[in-house]
């Protein structure tokens, strides 16, 4: 028995080792995969989403998932990819979009400016006020909006997560283009050229406060 | 004497290893900067630049730079940092573009097509006849252009040269956008990243194949 014992101890033993092994390793995977830096790229058109479920998740992490009526299906898309990592902001989201009129982006922009986020949104002056556009919507819910005052577009398609995470590329804010258009969207954890792009951003942001914009009124001098 | 000779052997022996070190460690410099990749953000608009002298030493490498009468200052911009990485393709460049109308980046092609380097252009087919288009005339030039059939926009705007380097971003290749609008382009040397982008151009270019595409007839069943 003794020896049994002996014997079972050890496999006991050889057991646990190994169950300690086997998490220490898939913890080590764990931490390298939230380590490593994320590089993503989402080519559009994307099929058409139902995103309810990751705004609902956003807005209340770990409430019970309510089904949403509507037909779409809620799969793994271009757009649910680019949503999610939005989502993903705590601190800050720096917005630099030529145009943006898709009422989906909009709810998760506005859902992240609720839930404390500081958002600002550099845009165009010229497609700004076009049918759709969304940007009156977010400054409505509080947002802060700076656009252009130049005769050249601000035709820049970029956006910082957390001053960590670039996602850009030549996607418009748009359904037309999420759901019709060639596009691509580049997702970079990369501290390099976050960096030349926040630096872009704040030029941008300063180049753009309305404490310098000129009001010119015909026939005065 | 000997012994004078001896320390002067002695001293040029040491100046001949310290030149072999210098030596050593500049190639090894120079080996360094050639093997790292490409990492580079530019950011646009660019000022006004003549690019003759980049277009001749491509053309005629080491040939004597005629001064151009041109007006243009030939300095470092963004437009000529765009002109010398595409230049910079020895086999293929593959582009995947919007809208194509400045005359510059027009020129600075055919010359790689001349060059014998393989170019292959997509375009979106309702840009593609606007007035300034280029693509008229590189397709004259005999460059194999292919275009989509579809409502959407082909709205990327990328290159790869050489299978190697990608060059993307918000930027479409017209005047305006180079001069007048807030654009950006990264240039990348990344397998992942070029493969990725490698991979839609095959397969826009396998869908655009004009034996795809399909002609109606008003009336006919």
């Amino acid at each position: 028995m003794w020896a049994l014992g002996a014997v079972g101890g050890a496999r006991g033993a050889a057991l646990a080792a190994a169950a300690v092994a086997v998490t220490a390793v898939a913890l080590a995977v764990l931490a390298w995969r939230r380590a490593r830096p994320v590089r993503e790229v989402l080519f559009f058109p994307s099929r058409p989403c139902c995103i309810e479920a990751l705004l609902a998740e956003a807005a209340q992490p770990g409430a019970p998932a309510r089904p949403c009526p509507c037909p779409l299906p809620s799969g793994d898309t271009a757009l649910s990819r680019l949503v999610r990592r939005l989502l993903s902001a705590r601190r800050s989201l720096d917005l630099c979009l030529f145009c943006f009129s898709c009422p989906q982006l909009a709810r998760a922009v506005q859902l992240l400016h609720r839930r404390g986020v500081r958002v600002r949104l550099v845009t165009d002056a010229q497609y700004m006020g076009l049918h759709g556009s969304q940007i009156g919507r977010l400054r409505h819910a509080g947002i802060q909006v700076r656009h252009d005052q130049h005769s050249g577009y601000m035709h820049h398609k970029f956006a910082i997560v957390d001053r960590r995470m670039l996602i850009t590329g030549s996607l418009n804010w748009t359904t037309q283009a999420i759901q019709s258009n060639r596009e691509n969207v580049l997702v970079v954890e990369d501290a390099e050229y976050v960096k030349a792009f926040q630096d872009e951003f704040e030029r941008i942001w300063e180049e753009y406060n309305p404490t310098n914009y000129s009001f010119f009124l015909k026939g005065n001098k």
